[in-house]
């Protein structure tokens, strides 16, 4: 039985763009799992499985529901612990990996919604637009257009902010190492929404940071590549 | 027999205070091996074991000769793999423990030395004063003094930087999970720098760090609390 990952999705729902959602979705693809994705606007999301959910990712597995992109892997890892490569390797992994989400989250999300608040709005519905203005307008205290309107003056400081995946990449092709693990899909999840929301143009082509999201948008027969880059930016 | 520890130090050489010195002493303790520790200032370290190395730590362990707190590391796991606990568990936790020290090296400590230059310095014996001058003098294109002028205005950007860890503090007691492992040791190194050689003033004593800090500063009966933290500050 094929497990669903509801995802979110804006008016083009082949579009799918959510950092969280993209980890959730690697992390099926690792362990080698059949899904199907049922996409859900921000405001669908309190409908879904008669009510009573929050958030996406949410993934339902026979009688289980989970959601959150780090729980999910942790219930991949317990549902098929022999199932493909780990996404979690040693005893300490969890808490490293937590370390790498806690990074993603802290440093580099606060800079990718600052970047892409536009480009994302314009991607959603009506209904999902006046819920995501309102709620992002409140947690910056400015527009949306506010926010975006000098964006290209804080790439120097992504730069900066990439720096230890940058220097990690001089030691290894992966965080996991040799192979790609769940906290690989973290960094990846942040790029992939800028890449799907405003197209990559924030980050030289040469950096080593994007050689390495090359080779994570191969994996699992190029599922990442499989959603395109925005074709320009507002 | 013991292995000795070649550690960085100033006139007082019972106050080590290298970061990367720390994360090799911590090392050692943590698999419970016997060591004695050698103090050399920055301009002896051409000198010690008849010449050509050229930064500390190092260790001597027989015919083996052992530089870089990484590489200790490394060189402790293939040497002692049954004994003590694991300072890196997992296939994947080497590569996962990189990307912690590059994000210390590349945020933490940038941070760390602008504060800490001149207390550094005053630290320091006459010859390793003006090597450290020139050398730090050429790196950033000021001098000592103004590099730390204003040097309580930047504690706004130390307390975002260390949120990956204090965030990670909510899931897990340490880096490592229930237990402390060499990733812990890295940020340990940072802080512990700072706490001898500045005082550890610039973070709150409520900040949940302060509280892994303190921590980490018990373990091995103490090792790293038998070193006092900086009275007073420049």
């Amino acid at each position: 039985m094929a497990i669903k990952l509801y995802e979110l999705a804006g008016k083009d729902t082949s579009l799918p763009f959510s950092p969280h959602c993209w980890k959730a979705r690697m992390a099926l693809a690792h362990k080698g799992l059949e899904f199907e994705v049922e996409p859900v606007g921000f405001t669908q999301i309190a409908e879904i499985e008669n009510g009573g959910q929050t958030i996406v990712p949410l993934i339902r597995h026979g009688e289980k529901l989970v959601s959150d992109s780090f729980n999910i892997a942790l219930y991949l890892k317990a549902a098929y612990p022999d199932r493909g490569p780990g996404l979690f390797k040693g005893d300490d992994s969890i808490a490293l990996t937590r370390f790498v989400e806690s990074w993603c989250q802290t440093q580099i999300h606060p800079w990718a919604i600052k970047w892409a608040a536009m480009d994302i709005y314009n991607m959603l519905g009506e209904e999902d637009q006046a819920y995501f203005r309102t709620k992002r307008e409140a947690a910056f205290g400015v527009t949306l257009e506010e926010l975006v309107a000098n964006r290209e003056a804080s790439i120097p400081q992504l730069k900066q902010l990439l720096m230890p995946l940058r220097l990690l990449l001089k030691h290894h092709p992966y965080i996991g190492g040799k192979d790609p693990i769940f906290a690989d899909y973290i960094p990846f999840g942040a790029l992939q929404w800028l890449r799907i929301c405003s197209g990559l143009t924030m980050i030289e082509k040469d950096d080593p940071v994007m050689a390495w999201f090359e080779r994570m948008l191969d994996l699992y027969d190029g599922q990442g590549r499989s959603v395109p880059e925005a074709k320009h930016s507002s």
